[in-house]
Parts: C-alpha cells; structure tokens; sequence
C-alpha cells in the first residue's frame, strides 16, 4: 500500500526548516508494510493547499497531512482536507470543551481563536491531543482509503500516531508479520560499520538491514516481514546474533536504551554512583546523564570548570599542573575527575577538558583535541580524543566519548 | 515570484534522508526575493514525476528540480520534464563528448548508459556540470516562466546553480530591494505573541511578517521588498518599531543573535561575571551559557547538585531548609544561587531546581514547576515557573526562563 506525507507549514518553506517529521513517520509506514512515495511541503495558502490534498487523495490511498491544525488563520488544514474531500466541517462543542479544559489545566485563559480547533470534518473521527491543543482527525474515505491529520509539532504528533492512526492503519492492511533487532553502537563510524557487517547482512533481502547515523552514535535496525511471526522470528534468530557477535563490545544496546541509559542501568545494578568535571562541555554531559527520569539513583552531580581558577577552587586541581601542562591535558583530566570524585563522595567520576574551538588549541593538541579523566577506587587514568573540529560536533562527542569509556570500564570491572 | 522545487530521487522517501538541497535554493532564491511555496519529494516514478511536474508548471513561473540526471534507467528528470512541457528529447553529440571527456580526465571507462546524459529537451540550454557528469538544463518556457534542471549531490548543484541558474533568475525578475528586521522573542508563546503584534502587522501585506515558534522561543521576521532600497528601507522604519514596541523587553535580540548570546554580550559589556547551580536541567544551563565561542570571558562554571546531599555538600544548602521547603522551593532556589555565587565569586548566579518528570511533584507544585533562583551583590531571590509537564520540555524551558530572567534584571540595573 502506498502513502503521501504532506507538511504544511511556511515556516518549513524557509532556508531554516525541513519536514523532519517525515522520516519519522516514513519509519513507522514502512513497519506496517507501507511505502511513501511522495512527500509535499506545501505553505499555509488555502488554493494550494487544497490543490495538493486533492491530487494526494486521487493518487494514493493514505495521505497523513502534518501541522496547520492549530488555532490561528493561518492554520487552514481542517479547511482545505474538508475542501478536498468535497465535505463540510462542523463545530463541536466537546472539543471545543477538551480544549477548554487543557486551557484550565495549565492554568492560562483560552484565546477567542482556539474555537478553530474544535470543527470536525463531517464523517470524520477526532484523535485526543493529550500533549497540546489541537485535536487531530481521521477521515475513512472508504475503499481503503483514508486521510489523517496530526498536529505539526513531533511531541504532539507522535503519539497521536501511534495511539490511534496506526491501529485504524493496520485495520486497512492485510495481515503482515513483522520481527526487528536493533542495535545501537559508539566510538564506530557508519561507513567502518557497514564494512564490519556487510558480509553478514548483504546475504539476505529479509530481514533488511538499515545502518543510521549520527555523530558519535550509529544504529542498525533488522527487520523481517513474514505471512505468519514464527517464520519472522526464525530470520531474525538466524542474522541478528551473527551481526551483534561482529560488532562485540562496540553494541551499548540491544533494546533501543540510549548511552546514558546503558549506563545508567549498570550503576544501578552495581549500586554505585557517578559524578562529573566539566570544561569544553559546560554542562553538556551532566545534561546527558539526567536525560533520562530516574537518574538520580546514581548520578549525583557535579562540577562545571569552564576557568582555569574554577579548576583549582572548586576541584582542587594545582594551578602549577594547568601551568605545565595546559588546562588541555591528559594529567589535568585526571586531576580534574579524582577532584569531582573527592568531592562528591562518588564511586566514579568522569572528567572533560578539550579544545571545542574555533578559537585555541596548540600544535600539538590543535582544536578539536579532548581528554577524559576517569577516576574510581582504583585510581584515575586518562584518554586523549580527536574530533572533527566543529564546536558543537566536539562537545557532543565528547560527552559520548566519555559515557562509552565510562561503560566500557563498567562492564570490564 | 514564485517557485516549487522538486527534488527527485527513491532514497529522499526513506527514514534516513530529507532533501536539504531546498535549504540551501530556499536561502538563494529568497535573496532575488523569489519566495518559495512548495517542494516536493517524489521517487524514481515516471508517473508521479511527470504529474508532479507539470502541476509545478502550471502552478508556479519558476520550477527547479533536483536529482535524476544519472545515467541509469531510474534517473527519469530529462524525459519528464520534457512529457510535462510537451517537448521532445534529442542526443547532442557535444554533451555526449562532454561525458566522456569527464571520464578520461578520471581514467575512468565510459558505461554506454551514460549516452543518456547526453539527450537536451527541444528549446532548453545545457548548463554545463564541472563537477560531475550530469549536464544541468534551462528551459526558457516564455512569459518570464523556466524550469532549471539540477543535479542532486550538492556539490554539483551549488556551482551549477550559482554560475547558471542565479543570473538567469536575475534577468527574468523586475529590479527588487529588500529590507528585513528580525526580533527574537522569550516568555511568550506563538498565539500569545501573534496576538499581540497581528493588531500591526495584519495592515500590511508589504513588508511580510513570518512569526516562527519552537518551545520557549519565537522568532517574527518582518522582510519588504520593494523597487527602490530606499522604499524597502522606509516600510521597515514605518513598520519593525511600532512591533518592537509592542513586545517590549521580551525582545532580546534584533540581530539573530542567540538569548545566551544576548545575555553573554550584557556581561561582557559590563565586565561581569555568571555561574550557574543546577539541580533538575543536570547542566543543561550551564550547557547553554557555553554554546558560543569566547564566554569563558564571563562564564565562570558552577555545580551540577542533582542529589539533595550535593546540595548541601558543594552549595552549602542547610539540609533543614530543604527539609522544611523541600528541594523545589524558593528559598532552596535562593540557597542554591546564592551558594555558586560565594563559592565562585561570580558577580551573579543563577540556579534551577523543578520537577521535571514525569516522577515527582507535589500538590502545591505539580510535575512541571520549578524555581530559578538570582544571586547579585544586592542579594537574593526567586521565581516560580510552570511549564508543560514533558521532562525534555521542563528542562529546556527552565533554561531558557532562568536566561531570560538574567538578561532582564541586567537591562534593569
């Protein structure tokens, strides 16, 4: 079965803005065995708004229109699906009621203008919008055919998607069994990956084999489509663990965990505890073990040194070491992290001072160059990084790089 | 004038690749004041392509299509477009010469598909392709009305579109001057802040007001285009003063500068200097503060106190004042600021502590309050916030407020 995706929204239309909800979306159509083959990103203009819905709904059987449902005139989705379907909207006091009370519930008044967001395309069905105001809309077509309408914004968005466009989806779909692996792998670069398992995956059509990456993180999802489950868990039984055995230790995850909850899950079980020094990041790992509700069973803060006199007041670090062998060094690391750790009491401490640039670094250390400190009961080392040297690149490898050295050395101990 | 892009090509419509190439057109049509108001993704379908495009010509006088100039039986852009124009194709021996003088400079061999390269649709110029194979296309449909035809890798498309495309654009539109102002806007959402300046902004068609929103952030974009510069310049001095009026100081930038940038330059200028105590954003502030390059010149650093023990232990928080408040209260808030302020020497600071969820919160403060607390010279104190209970949401916005909040008070004092 084959769907369109369109966006609405000028601001999308700028140099500034892409559709990114699209490839979320486009994954979870293509779980279900659904294909995009067209995706339109079209301003909030009425004529050409309604032109576009109307060739979407005539060439394929799903449209899914994205954003345009909020309260102002600007937001003409509701309008245009209804103009194209050759259907009336009409208001309805219970959503108008829901929005009222989301309203009261964040204690602010409701603007004149939110009464947009309570018409209902006739025939159509309005999805709950627990995440913000708009409603959403299914309109079945018939002949499997349907349109969805979800908010813009991907918080708001998502789950509608998942609670309730994608059930009424499967509905539409014959029956398709679907088995997935998923791995998620640091310190490996997409391309190294690829090399590494290709001689596994390229033997097979199905399951599939999709490597994604982003800086610092790689994922590789397997996904076997069968007439019956057993039959696609057979082919994900055979591939994934041939797959997770080439990759070894490199794998973080095998669940869809994150780094920090990988982490996070191994101080837990250990009942230890994990505090930080931070320069070139500011903050930035910190942010990262707190990420997740629930953080706090063993991360117990830390420290942000962004000067060298923060380094000796607050860490303790010499101000003769900074001296002798820069703030950018592997021995001020260490300094660093076993301060963190004396400090706060912890059983580790993991330590960031680097060169993020654009301005600093030396010849030996050019911009881009980050030490990590590590320290525990067994003492403190230290590990020296290079990064593509990109300010915002170094800082969130360098927290990546730390959180990975940090399991590693969990799982070894 | 309008224009569409079209981007061509099956992987655009899988869950890993957008088409970014319409950022970078997006952002150089704008500057010859084209607007653009549609893109479309479409795969390798002779059908869809050849409809998509020639609704794109109806549509809009300017139509760039990316993608889909290889050499292979799915790169289908020169025939559709010639379909959609109602044109023939024909071989042109000195592109063909063209493609294979390309080949021998690489020593590479010349596959026979590459002969498709070398068919120009009837009326249409040869843009000629120095980094690549693909030769681009022109089509002068008359009446001020063109396609171009691009290859899809950036690095060709750029230079094509720069050195061919751009001052064919140029002949064909009337001389245009355009004059722009950009005000960023914190503590205010979209319908509020739209609210409040469409009573302005909805007299004029001329200059355009755009009014952009992510979470805890608004950007209005006022841009006129007008014969002389001298008009432009004058709608703008009618228009950008009286919305800068009416938003007051919840501007913090008329430069596109960033509120951590904003709030970096007040300190600079007056030589003063922040640290940060952070309980629920985990270092996310501090994170912030250090975005940009050079402000280690006022950002001292400060602690991470994610634990109510590191409250006490580094910030020196009486553990009788968190139990009596608990830990998201003012005066823990105030505790906070005012212990990275004496523990730094920091000239302010500036601390959060909240619920961010989804665990936690009281009756009295719910999942989604916190408190910033302000350290300065003159003292002490703290404000309460309320913001959506989505703990990504909480901890960003909390950051932005506690900004915000730094920047007002240093514009008052």
């Amino acid at each position: 079965m084959n769907a369109e995706i369109v966006a609405v929204g000028s601001e999308m239309l700028t140099p500034q803005r892409l559709d990114t909800n699209s490839l979320w979306l486009t994954d979870n159509l293509n779980r279900l065995g659904v294909e995009v083959v067209m995706k339109t990103i079209v301003g909030d203009d009425r004529d050409r708004l309604t032109e576009v819905l109307r060739s979407a709904m005539e060439r394929s059987p799903v449209v899914l229109v994205t954003g345009g449902l909020g309260p102002t005139e600007d937001d003409l989705t509701r309008e245009c699906v209804a103009a194209a379907a050759g259907r009336e909207l009409s208001f309805r006091q219970e959503l108008l009621d829901a929005v009222a009370q989301r309203f009261a519930s964040m204690k602010r008044p409701m603007a004149e203008n939110n009464k947009r967001q309570a018409f209902l395309i006739d025939g159509a069905e309005a999805l709950e919008n627990p995440n913000g105001t708009a409603p959403g809309q299914w309109l079945d077509l018939g002949g499997s055919r349907a349109v969805a309408l979800l908010p813009g914004p991907p918080r708001e968005m998502k789950p509608m998607y998942s609670n309730h466009v994608e059930p009424r989806l499967r509905r539409m779909l014959p029956p398709l069994h679907i088995a997935t692996a998923w791995f998620r792998v640091a310190g490996m670069g997409e391309s190294d990956l690829d090399q590494t398992i290709a001689p596994v995956y390229s033997k097979y059509t199905n399951p599939v084999t999709t490597v994604l990456a982003k800086p610092g993180d790689v994922e590789v999802h397997l996904r076997a489509r069968c007439g019956t489950q057993a039959e696609a868990d057979a082919l994900i039984a055979e591939v994934a663990p041939r797959i997770r055995e080439l990759l070894g230790d490199r794998v973080y995850s095998d669940d869809g965990a994150s780094l920090e909850e990988s982490v996070g899950r191994i101080l837990r079980a250990r009942g230890e505890t994990v505090s930080v020094a931070e320069s070139c990041t500011g903050g930035g790992l910190g942010e990262r073990f707190t990420t997740h509700a629930g953080s706090s069973a063993w991360f117990l803060g830390g420290f942000i040194t962004y000067s060298n006199a923060m380094k000796t007041a607050l860490l303790g670090v010499p101000a003769g070491l900074i001296e002798s062998h820069t703030e950018v060094s592997g021995p001020v690391a260490e300094a660093m992290a076993a301060g963190a750790r004396d400090k706060t009491g912890s059983d580790w401490a993991i330590s960031i001072t680097g060169y993020a640039g654009p301005g600093g670094g030396t010849e030996q250390n050019p911009v881009g160059t980050y030490f990590v400190g590590l320290a525990s009961a067994k003492g403190v080392e230290s590990r020296r990084f290079f990064s593509f040297p990109d300010r915002e690149r170094v800082r969130s490898i360098a927290a990546t790089a730390a959180l990975d050295w940090l399991r590693k050395t969990l799982l070894a101990r």
